[in-house]
């Protein structure tokens, strides 16, 4: 008899949304045991909980501690878990819900954003054992001081990752309300194209750039250790996109998709000494104040000083301004320029390592198209372009038209 | 320097039904810490939280297993503790909340029922040297297996005490909606006298008898251990009950108040034989099915055979009854007689231990009254009778005002 197969499947908040979609997740749930697998699910909280608790928390604390907020927004996995266990028996499937406590996700102690040390795999295997289906609280851990703490945003998918990883599972299914990734977001594409099979670094880039479908901590951890994933629609049966480690393939196209961020701002520091360290000194403060600073460019220098610019999440500019007009002071630089009403558009295709060529032709088609390029940084898979903000659909467009990134003939190949 | 107090505070699921009033439950307690007290609190799930969790499982599975049950209503109290501690930080007061789980509150495997086996004190200790107010998620436990369980209905209750007890507490406060233990239910006799002191047994006969502001069995664990507990509304500042061990006094009143309850229904088995065992046998059998008896009379028998009546509440008569005619046939007796057209009155004191002619008074007063009365049951601080449901609210004031509880002078004493 073949070894039967181990597969986790996670279920987003969209996917468990109320009763009814919770039911549709036990068939789905019920239908891979039934084909003989053994299956650990990881639930997310139901629909907008999450998002309930937290103004629920504000309403009473506005700034609540972070320890607190883990206690409580933790629930939230908890009660879709239990449900989804409860679902799984009216079918008459054997079904356990576990918290991430009852798991043993082992974290460090930073709340709200917690990292995950070590997963036991010592209850979960018992449960299988006694051929359950096992449910997991996703977004969830635990500290050795027996603390409660969080992932993080998307922190769910992790929870599924890592524990695919930590179980050996033959594969992990990320069940969304999306049926995959697209060349660009449907949304604004209309003819955006569902990629079959994309490369891990591919799908990072594309995440960082605003494609949100998969936390982009989850994708890190299956890349490193190669874990492919598979991403999918709760709601309909056929195969979305393989997230896997993928060589460049001379039948691949140099792009594999185009992505649009309009939630970041431009900060830049202007006539910056140019001493070596000095770059350093910025980023440094900039991230010990918990920053997360998105794309930096630096121009060669005229007259012995430099503009650094950097863009943030729109969230963070404040703190981020506030500390740059600092460091203005502390350095003896020029002024602080801000600049809100940026777009930043991505081209990403592991196509582009072996192929050159790709940045020259992404620049004609904007300039082609009269959209004026702010900043420029590229990296080996991707080209990404700060604009005016009111161009950033407009160069979208231009993009995954130019790459025909709709059809699978022309000349987006090697 | 005298030794900081250690006080238990609960509070129910009304006393924390919405934001500003758990803001004043925080303002309590904080009031509690700054008379230099050491504080514990309990604290049930916000309003009907629990009602609408246990009405969201049964959407989804109308017989949900009690394990996944424990899971899914436990967050409940996990959501108002970590709120209470925030409203706490709000004041810039210091507090934790913990879990069952993270206290170390050990139960039996019982879910939905669980007892409590032992608790551990090392965590609460260690953050009430740190000066933390520590709250508790009441109702809830764990297995030593980590598996959830909760403690049944009012079991917040139940966790106040036994973590006083467990902590050598000098005081447990219950706080609730009401101001105290009444001679009567005040919403049916207006001039229902709030009782200052009452003894444990007292408490215990009325708590079975309709009066739901305390749990029995935190009262039975009260008792126990000698804790005395000091039931109060959470909304007012005035003392309110205390239960505590109290000897007959020749100055306390006979009867110290009197209860009735309509969620009962009367099963008369008919014709059984007149042998020994025969009553074990019928009331084993009813226990092993988790059928909850109160009242129980046998009358003596005429030809060998005898009736046994007893009450159940009306949620476990069809299972009751059921079981009823099986046995019936088992032991060859006659029919079962059901019926659910009734009330019970209680008159409870434990005044009555040392005096006689409470039942005869008692007795007399309901017949000067007309009303009939269908069975008797005794114990030596309470007399039930049961009635004709329609006449339940009639004989209450009938007792209230016969036994003179609105006033504290008159014949009402030895």
């Amino acid at each position: 008899m073949a070894k039967k197969k181990l597969i986790v499947q996670k279920y987003g908040g969209s996917s468990v949304g109320n009763v009814d979609k919770l039911k549709n997740v036990a068939d789905r749930v019920a239908a891979c045991a039934k084909e003989g697998n053994n299956v650990v699910v990881v639930v997310s909280a139901m629909g907008d909980t999450t998002d309930e608790l937290i103004e629920l928390a504000e309403q009473i604390n506005a700034y609540p501690s972070e320890r607190e907020m883990d206690m409580l927004v933790s629930t939230g996995e908890q009660i879709s878990s239990s449900l989804l266990a409860m679902a799984l028996h009216r079918k008459d499937y054997d079904a356990i819900s576990l918290t991430g406590l009852q798991v043993g996700i082992l974290t460090d102690k930073y709340h709200t954003k917690a990292k995950i040390l070590r997963i036991e795999t010592k209850r979960i295997k018992k449960e299988l054992n006694k051929n359950k289906i096992v449910i997991v609280a996703g977004y969830q851990g635990i500290t050795d001081e027996m603390e409660i703490t969080t992932l993080g945003r998307g922190g769910s998918d992790l929870s599924a990752v890592a524990l695919a990883v930590a179980l050996k599972a033959d594969v992990c299914e990320i069940y969304t309300d999306v049926d995959g990734i697209y060349t660009a977001d449907p949304r604004i594409i209309t003819d955006a194209r569902k990629i079959e099979c994309i490369a891990f670094d591919e799908m990072l880039e594309l995440a960082a750039n605003g494609a949100q479908v998969i936390q982009t901590r989850a994708v890190e951890v299956a890349k490193k250790y190669n874990l492919p994933l598979h991403v999918r629609s709760s709601f309909e049966k056929k195969e979305g996109t393989i997230i896997m480690n993928k060589n460049a393939n001379i039948e691949d196209p140099l792009v594999s998709g185009v992505a649009l961020t309009e939630d970041e701002a431009k900060v830049t520091l202007c006539n910056v000494s140019d001493t070596p360290g000095i770059a350093a000194k910025v980023f440094n403060e900039l991230a010990n104040e918990n920053i997360n600073i998105d794309m930096i460019v630096q121009n060669v220098s005229r007259l012995k000083t430099t503009d650094i610019s950097f863009t943030v999440l729109k969230s963070s500019l404040r703190n981020a301004v506030k500390k740059s007009m600092e460091l203005a002071k502390k350095i003896g630089s020029g002024e602080v320029i801000v600049d809100e009403d940026i777009a930043k558009i991505s081209v990403v295709g592991v196509g582009m390592k072996s192929h050159s060529g790709v940045a020259a032709r992404c620049f004609s088609l904007l300039a082609k198209n009269k959209i004026n390029i702010e900043m420029i940084s590229t990296s080996e898979i991707s080209i990404s372009c700060v604009l005016k903000k009111s161009e950033g659909k407009k160069a979208l467009k231009v993009l995954h038209a130019g790459f025909e990134l709709e059809s699978k003939k022309g000349s987006n190949k090697k």
